[in-house]
């Protein structure tokens, strides 16, 4: 093949689209001698014709008609950027029916048609690459999918939401929830509604595209419980704090005898361990395997930028695959497997350490109440935390750590404490990693 | 090209090489899916034929014949885990005019041979891939490459070395230097000539190949100062941690307007850090780009399987680019690139915060001296240490943090002040880490 310019077509010229497009440009001298050719962006689909642009991005010309990104023949690479469900499946379906490698950071795409998607990209013989789609900053994908891959992956875990992360950060700095996300909005880290992150649905999103890649298991947004910050307390971070841990919204999926382990939830994580350093909004992604043990990649989660710099290297990575006619060189997912050997296990069925806070009447007998209900569930308790009776409060918070159990038994004890005339409160249920 | 078997020869079948072997023998089922085809260790050269090997590895025959792995027709992949200069060097040159792609995990020979090879593997048109040179568990060849290609990297830094982490982790805890050491002697993290590990000349050697990727800079041993951990005492540490610092050994790179500053030397880095978190025989790499900000790498930095993974899975990288024809896909390195555009920074130009420990007479005016020195020089004082006088000693500790000043400046104050007849040893002078 001649070493013709690369022809990049962008669905989308927003925060991604444009910080991917400004990089390619700047660095066009660099990029053209590590590849052996340019790599120019030479048209964008977008909503509004008219809305003015950065000079940077002069060079591209804009089109309101998808086919001419989609269908066209001087497009070698599309880069979908628009985000949502619809047109964007569809537009990509019909590019990879049109022979066109796709570079994605649409999570939410591949998280509920990534089957889909990857079987019409093996059908064509081409390449769907998505670094962006997964913490902008973290090559975790193509750690996964390429350093790893001789290796056998245990667990992967870390935490992928850079808005709730800078959320928690704020709190163990001092100062309650609603307070902490009304910083991370007002500095452009949370969105006006900010259900979608704060709710763990996000975190969800990539969790089944890290796992999926991980673990070469068919995962779907179903099977990942998710339990989001918005019931976090200063007081949990206090607590959690004296007992040496920080709360993280961690997303996590390891191997159990019982199937792929799926979770996304608030976790205390060791204070002196590297997760807990992870501050603001950064991500950071743990894996674990036989070979390799523990890595751990950190770095900045989202933004123009950081996304923008993961869509630019995927196609540099399309490029240099077709110049080398080596589409499809990596396969590219999970999905992709025709076995996978991991099935999803059943739900509450986690074994770990827990934290527990109760709420409960300032009277005696309530640790003996507590203690009764974990030790007739087998559950044995590592650690408590009880103040001396405030005077003027009607609740005291007993806090409980205990050693490993089953999930399932732990919310037996709690259901049933939580119904007592004792109770004061809902009980704070959080896991605790090791 | 049909999915035959992918072959691989083995040049030395120690501690790495058969890391390697038994993990890809023992995913085997699980990489042939993943690539098409199977892949297969089918020859060793050895020193020892009579020595007993262990059964995951007797499905490969050993030869004392050099030319049966890097002439022979039924080799793919040559993988070279001998280290050492020679023969490594003529047997990796041999291989790759015979047109073997080569895997290999030897730093010292890539940092001091590098341009030759990669001269060689550009003519032979094949690759040369040596994740498992640089921080085994790390991934960071991969991603200097691969996931930042498109980015401006402005500075590299890491924990390259785990003897030396560990050593300085273990006199964090209390302990000095002999005691560390023999500690890491006994838990097989140090050699029993430990020399090359904590001169800092191991780290060296990465640096090399980390700058010239990163940088695509032609950077060889001798442009790399380089300091040990040997003179690193318990008090070092102990007041490092008063001012909220941990020593750690520090390989660094960093564009300067002055060119690309390079070294290797014990440094102080913030305790709330995620560099402070590392610890044990744990390697990170942090990576400055214009785009991405900071991205940080850690994981195993050596050891059999650590090394080995990183080494199989570049066996499988190796096996993608035959498969599709694409060796040479990525270029590799530094030296291959025509006009580097950084030269090397001239020695002693570093600015940033310092921190000194004098050791001085036990006499009025000590303070007033030092403090005279570096305000000679126009050298500022952050912060100093001085404790009331020690009963017995005849000399006391004054440590001192500066702002920003040019190693240069403060080397010629340090100069000046320990020829003083109020020095009583030589003074501690080390970089402080933002």
């Amino acid at each position: 093949m001649a070493a013709h310019e690369l022809r990049v077509g962008l669905l989308g010229l927003g925060q991604v689209g444009g910080g991917a497009a400004r990089l390619l440009a700047s660095n066009e001298a660099g990029v053209a001698a590590k590849l052996g050719r340019p790599v120019k962006v030479v048209r964008a689909l977008v909503r509004d014709l008219a809305r003015a642009r950065e000079a940077a991005l002069s060079g591209i010309t804009l089109t309101a008609r998808p086919d001419e990104v989609v269908a066209s023949d001087d497009i070698d690479v599309v880069v979908e950027v628009m985000g949502g469900i619809e047109p964007a499946r569809t537009l990509v379906l019909e590019a990879l029916s049109q022979g066109k490698t796709i570079v994605t950071a649409n999570k939410a795409l591949l998280s509920v048609h990534g089957p889909e998607i990857f079987a019409r990209a093996a059908d064509a013989g081409v390449d769907v690459l998505f670094e962006g789609a997964v913490c902008g900053g973290v090559p975790i994908v193509r750690t996964l999918r390429e350093a790893l891959a001789a290796d056998r992956i245990e667990s992967l875990r870390g935490i992928v939401n850079g808005t709730t992360n800078f959320i928690l950060s704020e709190m163990a700095a001092g100062g309650d929830y609603a307070l902490a996300l009304a910083r991370a909005q007002s500095l452009g880290f949370a969105e006006a509604d900010p259900s979608f992150d704060v709710s763990g649905k996000d975190a969800a999103q990539k969790l089944v595209l890290l796992a999926s890649l991980g673990f070469g298991a068919s995962v779907s947004l179903d099977d990942v419980p998710c339990e989001g910050i918005e019931q976090i307390e200063p007081t949990d971070i206090a607590y959690a704090r004296e007992l040496g841990f920080a709360i993280k919204l961690i997303a996590r999926a390891s191997e159990s005898p019982a199937g792929l382990e799926l979770s996304v939830r608030p976790s205390l994580v060791p204070l002196g361990g590297t997760l807990a350093t992870v501050g603001g909004p950064f991500n950071a992604v743990e894996v674990r395997s036989e070979a390799l043990g523990a890595t751990l990649l950190v770095g900045q989660g989202a933004g123009s930028m950081p996304t923008g710099a993961a869509v630019a290297g995927d196609v540099l990575e399309a490029a240099r695959n077709l110049a080398s006619r080596a589409a499809g060189r990596v396969k590219g997912f999970g999905w992709a497997f025709a076995s996978s050997r991991l099935g999803i296990a059943p739900a509450l069925q986690r074994r770990g350490p827990w934290f527990l806070r109760f709420t409960a009447a300032d009277e005696p007998g309530v640790l003996a109440q507590i203690a009764g209900a974990l030790g007739a569930r087998g559950i044995s308790i590592a650690s408590v935390i009880q103040r001396e009776r405030s005077p003027s409060a009607g609740a005291v918070p007993v806090v409980v750590v205990t050693h490993d159990a089953v999930e399932q038994r732990v919310r037996e004890a709690v259901a049933w404490l939580d119904q007592l005339s004792l109770a004061r409160g809902k009980t704070r249920l959080l896991p605790i990693e090791k």
